[in-house]
């Protein structure tokens, strides 16, 4: 399918599902964050919240039984992967993974288009993650079926910032209004990136603190004051924490930094341990992508306030929603 | 099971789909297109076209309900294997995937004999991919359940030929009374050795077109002589492109030319483009087993003679034929 | 879940199958063959048989449907994973496979308990195979949802030992009274290592036939001592093959022997061939965890007490068992 805005006048996502070819999301592409207004996030979210409930008390359901999900990775993301899985089989449809491309057709050459066309001989939807920047609006160009982008290298990764506004939506009941301190690398890292653009939507204030290097690049700050959000940006966690509901980690990797000293000096003050929740708000809710190594201490996991393992249910539920959404049933 | 012979006195499959342990496919393996005669790829067809038409309307059904397939691939093909994947899943059915077969037992030291015995004490049918010539022969002496051979080295493919034919009829609705030229790498392309043995069953003229070097093989000529199969060569598309109902197109691959400039001199005779397609029958169709590294020009892509993506499609409908003949529900 | 003991009272396994939340096993970890008790045993073998009967009379039901296992592969295992996999479907649940875990978020350096706490959010059940021992223990200690070890190294293998002692059962209709004699390498294989520790749960002679630096550990006939089995040890089979009721063959590995010339002096000793077989009970059965590399002629293949096949069809029913215990459907 040829990308589209998903924007427009969504229908209430009201229960029962069924069979909805007119609702604005059949058929459609998901391959970037850009592609979703407030409007089509709050469409999204009551589906995903649908899902969650609907999970809760059955486990699996058969709203999707008979389809299938092509999902083609190029590079390894089990989290990823297992997610949408899940979230298929939950629906009851099913899967076919194509995990080793390295090892196929692709490495006798064949092209991303040939590759997607084939697929969409025997599947309904097609999932791919691909390490380059745009391979799944190439692939949504020549497939006629769905794509969803499952993380095209530094470009893209939508799903993961939906399910990071999701979380926070769940967790504390609003976006409006909130105060949210994006911690660590803001450099490289689009998962904060695509999140940045998303929370724009809302009415809330991000705070960015980061080493020196790798401070939120100066276009996407542009890009938010022209929305009129409201950014602060800091190098120290200190001076924001106490007004913080929502605190966005991310890993400092060793080799960003040119001189290992400097990043000895730094990384200590990107570390979560149980005396930063300490003089955290007693509802602020910890967030983090995963993997993570050492960003955020183990005894901190048993805080309530900690939600990354959370998060990555709720990916189930928002993974869940955009799937029966494309393929038209919610 | 011991390879049989599938021809005699298939009866009509007409719906409903049910048990059918009396058919004549029931139990049987699938391991060479040898074991087909007319009758039975008639039998197979008429129950593939009834897939294709469940597919369009259904989805999927749930035919092969409470079986399991095991899919031992002891070398990557994306294609093949999610065509089957696919198959299974569109009947209901679920799979045991065993793609990293160089990691797994084998790589201990076992045998495939007590590979596939050990499979079939979990699953109802197994489809194996191998890269030696008469590895599903063996599989199949020492299986007690049907054996399905999706590709062994440069022996057998025969579901991919069994595809090409079944393309080759829904398209152009008959065979007989066709003109099929087969284009390119005629030498060591199984696909086209197993498609002329089947298109021998009809009434159909063959034109060979290939580089001195990569000629149809000489016994196999002579075994379609045998069968009054009219057999032409020619080193030249442009003598019989006018002429030509089926235009089946393999690679030309460099590395089967001792000297580079050779290649150089024939590889443009062997691509099609536009201007070829301007050239050929209204109704011909372009076929291509796939993955296609630049035989076919993309812009070709969009003709509505390019049938090779929709020959994906009737390879999903026939394996689940073949599946559904093997466990007797057809 | 923590580790747990299973013994107790466990209610009868009678038919229907149906929701048990209160029965021992629900929630509970499979960790190691030190968890049951004679009476756990015979509960668990209760429900493999039931298993074993509705597969040939249905192939698959759907008492797991809505429930998804995942399985978790940190070394490859074909046998143990399709076994596992078979056995969720059998059972009408879902399957994801997380095989190449050496390309996954594992090798960013995440860690197990992390790993384990993201697939719970997807799955009901997590499957564990790892070449660390204790990694499944470590497993269960962070998860909420209940883990089964799969086989961590040269640690624990429990459903390898308990599907060993339910074949010995299903083939013989009893386990006391018997006399069970383990052939191979005694020393390293943890199969006889845990098959041995059940069998002294019952009133059972075993004979232990090893070269010598491949004795069975003498920390283990203590412990067998301890519960007063009568134990053998000796370094020929004849001397004990005529009163053998049941002949597990293991493999003596040439690379055990510092000396080869040793190796090949004792060889021939530990192969079963059509031979030996004239010389055992006419109703004794001969096991073997597979794969074999020549420990056992094929010629024994067609022997009826060649039970080796059959034994990995009972682990499909003590899978199916186990998975329904811990999901509380049994």
């Amino acid at each position: 399918m040829a990308p589209i805005s998903m924007s427009g006048k969504p229908q209430s996502p009201h229960l029962p599902f069924g069979d909805r070819q007119n609702a604005p999301f059949y058929g459609k592409d998901v391959l970037s964050v850009k592609q979703f207004e407030r409007a089509d996030l709050e469409y999204v979210f009551a589906v995903a919240h649908e899902m969650r409930e609907m999970v809760a008390r059955v486990g699996t359901f058969d709203l999707l039984k008979g389809k299938i999900m092509a999902s083609l990775f190029y590079e390894p993301s089990t989290r990823t992967s297992s997610s949408f899985t899940a979230a298929m089989q939950r629906l009851g449809g099913c899967v076919i993974n194509i995990n080793e491309v390295q090892y196929s057709s692709v490495s006798k050459g064949e092209s991303l288009p040939d590759t997607v066309r084939t697929l969409e001989c025997y599947a309904d939807v097609i999932v791919l993650r691909h390490p380059e920047v745009g391979a799944s609006a190439l692939a949504a160009e020549y497939a006629e079926k769905p794509v969803i982008n499952a993380g095209d290298g530094i470009g893209e990764h939508p799903t993961q910032a939906l399910l990071d506004l999701f979380t926070i939506l769940e967790e504390l009941q609003r976006v409006d209004g909130l105060t949210v301190t994006m911690l660590g690398d803001l450099k490289y890292g689009r998962t904060v990136h695509s999140l940045a653009r998303l929370l724009s939507c809302f009415n809330v204030n991000i705070n960015y603190v980061a080493p020196e290097i790798l401070k939120m690049p100066a276009h996407i700050i542009e890009e938010l004051n022209g929305n009129g959000t409201e950014q602060t940006q800091s190098g120290d966690l200190e001076s924001v924490l106490a007004q913080t509901d929502v605190l966005y980690v991310t890993r400092v990797q060793r080799e960003r930094f040119e001189n290992p000293d400097e990043y000895e000096t730094v990384k200590d003050a990107y570390n979560i341990t149980p005396q930063t929740m300490a003089r955290a708000k007693e509802n602020m809710i910890l967030m983090h992508p995963l993997p993570r190594v050492g960003e955020i201490d183990m005894a901190v996991d048993k805080d309530p306030r900690a939600a990354y393992f959370r998060q990555m249910e709720y990916g189930l539920y928002v993974r869940m929603a955009l799937l029966a959404m494309v393929l038209g049933k919610s």
